[in-house]
């Protein structure tokens, strides 16, 4: 059976980001858990969440969070499963303090880190590391890649005509 | 009996801008701890020490962390004692990384943050911060400030005869 | 009786963020004091304030200012009292103008600084300095604490019930 | 048999950061192969590698490289094996160019971004995302894991003595 | 007969900046071609076309991308023409992510990089250049020139008699 | 008899920056004052000195400062005199807390703020002042400038025999 | 008589941020001519009025411009008067492309900005400057520094007030 | 008879990077001067230059220089000749101040911008401009660019032999 993806929010006004990655998951019908935990305001559930992953079927974590985005770190310090971090924009500063938090990591606890609001590519990352050991998932993604560059070509088809005409 | 103030960097590291707070400490006779926790290598000991720290006697909590410092936003996490956070330069990115994964905490868990590698100052905050209930500690900042002036005005009366001469 | 907070802002338009602080100062009991005092145009009135407010009752002061925030240093140069200081996005600049005018304070001089637009933490931090001497305050603020991990715990469980229909 | 990781490096001035990375596999027992692409100056062959990388028997790719970094990108645009980027400092501007350039990946094309110059976390990710397939590697970075926890304890415990005595 | 201009975009999302370039070389009866090649989802259309611009009568090539801009060093890895790189407001920094990541190309491959959203200034760019063995465009631009200046002659002459009234 | 220029900075630390300054001023023949007065030390002081600096004959003031740099702003904010502001670069920041620090005044109270570590540009700026009521300083500074103009010339032709022979 | 204010913009389209320049000289009495030269599209009138500027009866100019803003140096570089530069928000960089283009000249021609869009600190600035030898404008800065404090301790004591109530 | 390629420097401080240019031309046989021109302390010599540097048998012009760097932009403000400009690193900001003065050019005024300090690249743009009608140097820059490609895939498979053994 597929391990599981788990997807940890450390706000619920996280969600609409969140939710882009779900639906891509969903889409390559990848098993997948959201939760809300913070690492400020319920740090135990978090680490919990994080420490017992493994042993739950979770095979790849994915931390959303907003600036100083302490998430994905601190559920990477609970665990060796591979942590994905989406930076955030939730502040100010455009989520620069998201991506800095996440991705500044010291070295032995490595967060897999995306672009701020990234949350189709951490769902895709998710997919690619599981699908080393799933041929299906991973036959999935070749063909979403090749759809992808279609709909450029499709595109560029499009546009080809409009500049001509 | 004065509170103490427990000082908690994440890496040795950290060490050398630690020793600015703690012989500012000394200099005023606040009693002090000096522990290394990592947020991210060992969580547990981190949050238990902070969890503990009312109980066994501490006012302040200091953190000293360098990159994607998160140490004092875990440490505040656990605790309701004032946490002041000290963003060190360890990284390539003369330390902007570590300030603002210190001082852009959500609402509901303030970290006090000083300047890049500020270790004096936070070590005068905490001493600020007990000496609201401590009025000899009160005083020795009162006279430390006054010395801090006689300093300048001191230099600049060496000054003015410099450029006189 | 309890010490006094004393919020200043440096300009009227930095009020609708000053009322977070004062709500929540409410909201736990602590008496304060707010004021419009700017560090460029009333300067002596601010320096006035911060050099007697020890004197007047007041444990803690909080600094509201926006571009070249000069306020909570002005501040802190007339008092050994706390000073936290609130960077105000009020420029062009996402308020990170304000953030390095406020927290890359010179040694001897510190000011606690919280998030940009942090008012919430600002007042809270307040309080937890306060509450040391306090126990009701401080026990208030653990009620608090526990009541924030309440929220977002019912959140992750109300989105669990959400992803699994 | 294991999966090998595959470390390419945009120029050979980035071999020192990169030997961070092929030491933490070596440790580990990780296979893997190094090998110098630039995205600029051989695209063709980046591109071969990349496509060819998982019938060669990779399961992980690792791209190093510095300024308008594009390697990463350019290798995780021909295959839906994960790709892990290091920003390396190798301009004026600190890594930040490097980095921002590595992270800001479109949707579609995740490239899992550690810190700058991080090359032991991509390593270690790297390990982590083979480990979901490989027990005993799993078990290995368990055991890494444990080890820097006990480091840093020891250096904590070496810390009270000093500062006692 | 005049070469063409290449524009290459790297999304549909980037057309309406896209648009201010062709707009420009129409107004100069400057010949070009417009597509959209995505170096990330459809990497080898977007290396032809580079590759076989040359032979294809294209003179100069513009990429316009945004986030890890990497189109226009995409298209200047596979061609000795000049590519000119226009960076896209496309994320939440603002286009410093595309600006940093077209411009700062290792020595051997230069893209010549306009401003943030710069697309009128990338197609004068390009007819500067092609005018170099076209006299008659060069005419035009010299026209061009003096009409820029003309109207801001106009506007100060409006201006002065508006604060003169 | 001609006003004098009042150079005060934060810390005797600025000295070899401000000696740029005094010497650029010596050799214009503009009377000047140098004083080490902290905004944040000795807020006293600074404010006194700008207060009665008029009274005492001062035309123009100029404040080198570091860090959270106030010292310009807390002049200014006791003067109608034209106050200069020289951003020092005394942190790990490369002066850019300083310079935002400087110039992101507030209506009301403006620093005419030069480049970081400019403290020749602020001498010079200071004279430019003064020689409105000054004809002689102005033809001074009118020669220095046909001077500079002259050592680029110079430098040009030996430039130009050196690469062609 | 006085001298003028000369103030130069670089568009039209910095019209609205120069009209709080001219309102303020005009509420001080202080006689200023408004022009549209463009240090890029019409360098040579910008030039030229610099260059002339004194004969014509300048004490002082502004410049405002954004993006690469060029417009306060090239006037400086052509006249000993002084040169004020506002950088104005004009790009997707929120004007720091400005501050830096008009702040960080190089030694020799100083140019003293102000504040991004701070129009109003650039007229105060250039009053201020030629109240050096108008005792009467110097009257009325005095007096306009005085109501700018007593608006403040107005709104303080409404402040009051409205709190206590 | 091939175009020249215009090489100016605002200060001879530039010449290390210089003289990368100068390198790079000589060894593709393309013809160039090189002078040093500021556009601040020589403004007429700059715009003399390059008004009549078409005329004199230039075919690009490059521009070097540091801090706020307006000369690229200073000299397409006075022709239509394709400008090249090269950001230096010559203040306290890493060249970011440089980067943005010559990129963020109005619309109208084009400067081909390349990397801080890329020096190199500058030199081959300008080739690449003028081989557009110079058939032998388009040939000497392909050959430059497998050569280029050459020495990569040398010093991959030097390294693929040390890691081996």
């Amino acid at each position: 059976m597929m391990k599981k993806v788990g997807i940890i929010m450390g706000s619920d006004s996280d969600l609409p980001i969140v939710r882009k990655a779900t639906d891509t998951l969903q889409s390559l019908g990848v098993p997948f858990e959201v939760h809300i935990y913070s690492a400020h305001r319920t740090p135990a559930q978090a680490a919990d969440f994080a420490r017992s992953a493994k042993a739950n079927g979770f095979g790849v974590l994915i931390a959303a969070a907003g600036m100083a985005a302490h998430l994905a770190g601190a559920l990477a310090a609970q665990t060796t499963l591979p942590v994905i971090g989406i930076p955030c924009k939730s502040s100010n500063l455009d989520g620069i303090d998201a991506l800095l938090s996440t991705v500044q990591m010291p070295g032995g606890v490595p967060v897999a880190t995306v672009a701020i609001n990234g949350a189709v590519n951490a769902a895709l990352l998710s997919a690619q590391i599981l699908a080393l050991s799933e041929p299906e998932l991973a036959e999935k993604l070749e063909q979403k890649k090749a759809a992808d560059a279609e709909k450029v070509l499709a595109k560029d088809k499009a546009l080809a005509e409009e500049f001509q005409s």
